[in-house]
C-alpha cells in the first residue's frame, strides 16, 4: 500500500490554483502496480455476489471494466449527458457551481442484479451519491464501493454511509 | 464472432442523422461476451513483446486498460486537451469540421518501449493515426492497432497502411 502511494504524483494547481491532484497515471503505467492494485479491488470484495461494475467516464472506466473483467462481472459505463446511443436514465450532482449529471442505459441493470461501483477517487461524494441512485432506479442492488483513493479530508464517506465503501489508499 | 457481431446494437441516427452508431455496451454488459472479446485481444498479439498498451478517451479506455492488464502491460490514457495533470504532449487530427487533438504524457513512453493501440472503432483512421505519432513523438515503436470494430467503408485502414493492424469484426 505503501508502495503504491509512493508512486501515485501530486500535482499541485491542478485543475485549479490551491487543489493537489493525485495523478494515478504513473501507477497505471507500471504493470506490477496496476496488477497489484487489481488484486486489491478483487480482494476487498471477498466473496460478495457480484453480477456488474459499474464506472463513470473517463477515468472511472479504466479501473471499473478491468475490475469487471477480473471478476468475471458487466461492465456497465455511466457517462455525461448525451453521449450514450440508447435510451438512458439519468441523475444530477452538484458541482461547485451548478450541476452536471451521468446517464446510464436502461436495459444496463435487471432488476435485483448486484452491482459493485468502482472510482479512482472518492472526493466530496457527489458523483457516487448519484451513480448509487442510477443503479437503484432500475431495480439494482448496489453492493458497495470501492476506491483507489479516499480524500477523507473532503468527507465523501458521509454521502454514502448506508453502503459497504472501501479504498485501497487514504489521504 | 458472428455471436458478438449479433449482441453489438445498431443505433440509427446517432449521433446524428443518417449514422447507425454501433452500441457495444451490450457485449460489455454480459460476462461472457465481454471476456470472448479480450480474448480475441490477447489472442491476436500472438508472441509479440508489448510494453504498453495505448488507449484514448473515454470509451477506449474500456478495452485498452482490460487488455493491457491482460497482457501485463502498463496502460497509457490519450486524453483531450487539458485533461492530464502533468506535461503532455499534444497531437491534433482533423474532424469533419475543424480539427481536435489528443495528449499524452511526455514520461508515459520510454524510449524503445513497444506500444499496441487498443480501441473499439477504426473509423476514418483520423485519431488512430495521431495516436501513433503521439506514440513516435516520445520514441516508442508502435507495434500494431487492434479494434474491437472495423467500418471498412470508411477505409481507415488507409491511414495506418504502415502497421500490424488487426480488427475482431468488419462492417
Amino acid at each position: 500500500m505503501e508502495e503504491l502511494k509512493s508512486i501515485i504524483r501530486d500535482i499541485p494547481d491542478f485543475p485549479k490554483a490551491g487543489i493537489i491532484f493525485k495523478d494515478i497515471t504513473p501507477l497505471l503505467g507500471n504493470p506490477k502496480h496496476f496488477r497489484k492494485t487489481i488484486k486489491w479491488f478483487e480482494d476487498s470484495v471477498e466473496d460478495l455476489k457480484i453480477d456488474k461494475i459499474l464506472g463513470a467516464e473517463a477515468r472511472g472506466f479504466i479501473l471499473a471494466a478491468t475490475v469487471a473483467y477480473k471478476l468475471k462481472a458487466g461492465f456497465i459505463p455511466a457517462r455525461k449527458p448525451k453521449k450514450l446511443p440508447y435510451k438512458t436514465i439519468s441523475q444530477s450532482f452538484a458541482l461547485e457551481y451548478g450541476t452536471d449529471s451521468f446517464e446510464i442505459h436502461i436495459d444496463s441493470i435487471a432488476k435485483g442484479e448486484n452491482v459493485l461501483i468502482v472510482d479512482d477517487v472518492l472526493a466530496t461524494g457527489g458523483t457516487a451519491e448519484a451513480l448509487a441512485k442510477l443503479v437503484e432506479q432500475l431495480g439494482g442492488n448496489v453492493i458497495g464501493f470501492r476506491f483507489l483513493i479516499e480524500l477523507s479530508f473532503l468527507n465523501g464517506k458521509s454521502k454514502i454511509s448506508k453502503y459497504d465503501v472501501k479504498s485501497l489508499i487514504t489521504y
